[in-house]
């Protein structure tokens, strides 16, 4: 049988460290997690590295077999790509906030008051003012986030990444001058600085935000800069792999990894890459994607935001409410699909924040040497047959048991 | 107690997928493979790396601690080397097949009609011809292989295997011309064709061939080349580790490795590199070799064979036969002797293929950490001590145990 098909399901931060020997994935009651687990071979995963604690982009990343020591450059190229710009190699990228500044003078003078204009979010017409207006010695797209987020690209000879945010981070204090962090850079900076009062300028005058003004709202007067990076030269997941991509993902991030490794996005009514996701329409369009895919990567945002959240018991039920929709997997073909569940990183309830403890895997497909575990779950994956591995080998074990693996020697 | 001793037994081969959550190794009644997982530390291993189908070349230089990413450059090489023939660094070897070539003009004009020149092989006489007429700008040297094949080293300045085959590997295609890949491989191409164009001449006038051609058996009339490598810089194994290497192994491909090695091949009476082999005295031999070798490597080809065939009862019958003479190992002295049993890789009955499949091993020495492992098979090993291990780690795991690694630091 050739031309067989991956299937990857990422539960973002699913996997917890123990509180009294529990974990809310340990202790939901996860039947067809379990079944899975029973149907394949499993082990534990350091995504990156033992201890290196992984972000969702370069642990999407290292799953998808790019290591990201090689090829992570840096949030802002990934958000711009999954806001929607058709990023190149060599662009220099920013995530970008609509905020709010005060005082007089240079934007460089003025005090940040809120650092998502009230969360505005039809900030459509504010970046079409300043795409209209603003010129520069580059070219540059400002693309349309969710909510107050953007994306901005600088397109150009000799941009360079090594140069600091105009985002203080911080309410009060004020907007920053971009720095550049060599010589190389310092052209860069010029031009951000330059593009940060210009379109100042612009917002400020701008219609809208007269409106807000008048009705107590804050002005959405300021563009802060933050993750900046440089698009890096990585090659296409179908150009690497010879397999056709699909990523079906709410999350703007994931979203990015798609779109940067020349993937499809899957669109699904009520995807939202949140807690009120539908769960069901997501499942139901990975499993229709095999069709015209070879590998498709279904991502989960929800437990994630839960382990941030510290919440136990949310992330729990989260989990269970995921599982109950996981029954139609049971019925995959394990000859022709090989099925991944898995994670990108730990996001315990005690850490509220990503950590390195390695996460639970299992991979099910005819011929796998199914191992004696029963239960998906971090207490009991290590028992498996896989040991313990590395994100950066999953996609290379999964393609040598469906033979798309090429022998290397004779 | 200096200067210990190291058997290593690869089985090449002889794990496999799961079918029914079965594998000939796990079903095949083998009371003394048992044993020795039972008197050692035991793990699965990926010989080259997870997820990377090894070959027999690539995965037996891994498991004696040479990087094949490093030092493997093609099968040719080695393959001369297992032929006989005293290959230096920088010289450039090919796999050749005696063939049969018909139609009039250039030999690239000419067609094949049989790649095996009807299975000849007393080509002693041809390749002697050959020697004795053909005069190239570089040194050659033709070596007689077993049956139809020979192997082809060019001995010169500035050569390069940034070439094409000469094989088409099909009947009725044309032998194909040379050609260089790059700027600097032009000239070594070009003597690669002339060397084709002039055996060509001298094969076609032999009295051997008049006397098939008399007889209606395929003529060989053709050298057809494929596998070409450059002889890699590679250290000697008792330059790098200070031991005496022994190989025993009716494998050409196996011989070579030994040979490249600078080690010695201990000869077997009824050693046939294949399912015929003489199990019992090749192990006499093993042992017998500890007396004069520090490293021997005993090497067991006829399991990889049946996986080719995918022959499930074939393979298992075999590796019980295997294992009724594996009586004498569990008599020998582990503080003086420590022996590892292994794979090079996996060549499952599903796939007829070399994969990934990690291999189960097992270290019997004085000391190990004795594991609860009481069975050598694919679902036993990975529960024991070693866990999940690397191929270039295991010699340095063996040196330890017999004492013969240094310390790094102080």
């Amino acid at each position: 049988m050739k031309n067989k098909k991956l299937l990857m399901i990422i539960v973002d931060g699913v996997s917890d460290r123990s509180i009294n020997n529990e974990t809310p994935l340990s202790v939901a009651k996860t039947p067809n997690m379990d079944k899975i687990a029973a149907m394949g071979i499993n082990g534990i995963m350091d995504t990156i590295a033992p201890g290196i604690r992984p972000g969702s982009d370069t642990g999407h990343l290292a799953l998808l077999g790019y290591d990201p020591f090689k090829y992570y450059s840096g949030r802002g190229p990934i958000e711009a790509a999954g806001a929607g710009v058709k990023v190149n190699p060599g662009d220099i990228a920013f995530r970008v906030n609509f905020g709010t500044v005060e005082g007089g003078g240079s934007v460089f003078d003025k005090v940040v008051v809120d650092r998502r204009a009230g969360r505005i979010s039809n900030t459509q017409s504010l970046i079409d003012a300043i795409a209209e207006n603003v010129k520069l010695d580059v070219e540059f797209i400002l693309a349309k986030g969710s909510g107050h987020r953007a994306a901005l690209v600088l397109r150009g000879e000799n941009l360079s990444d090594r140069i600091t945010d105009t985002d203080p981070k911080i309410i009060g204090e004020k907007v920053k001058k971009c720095k550049a962090l060599d010589k190389e850079a310092e052209k860069t900076a010029k031009i951000v600085n330059e593009f940060m009062e210009k379109a100042h300028k612009i917002l400020e005058k701008h219609p809208l935000n007269k409106e807000r003004e008048s009705k107590g709202l804050f002005k959405a007067n300021v563009l802060l800069l933050r993750g900046v990076g440089k698009v890096p030269h990585i090659p296409p997941f179908q150009e690497k792999y010879g397999m056709k991509l699909a990523v079906i993902s709410g999350t703007t991030l994931i979203r990015g990894i798609g779109k940067i490794l020349g993937g499809d996005l899957i669109e699904v009514e009520g995807m939202t890459g949140g807690k009120d996701t539908n769960i069901k329409g997501k499942i139901k369009a990975a499993i229709n994607s095999l069709e015209r895919y070879d590998f498709v990567l279904l991502h989960f945002k929800a437990p994630d935001e839960f382990g941030h959240d510290g919440d136990f018991e949310g992330k729990k039920k989260f989990i269970e409410k995921l599982d109950k929709e996981f029954d139609v997997l049971l019925n995959l073909d394990t000859s022709k699909v090989c099925l991944i569940l898995t994670a990108d990183h730990s996001t315990p309830i005690m850490a509220k924040e990503h950590t390195a403890d390695p996460v639970p895997v299992v991979i099910v497909h005819e011929g796998v040497r199914i191992d004696e575990i029963k239960e998906f779950s971090e207490f009991e994956a290590f028992k498996g047959g896989l040991c313990r591995i590395r994100g950066l080998d999953l996609i290379n074990i999964a393609l040598d048991l469906i033979d798309r693996a090429k022998k290397f020697g004779a």
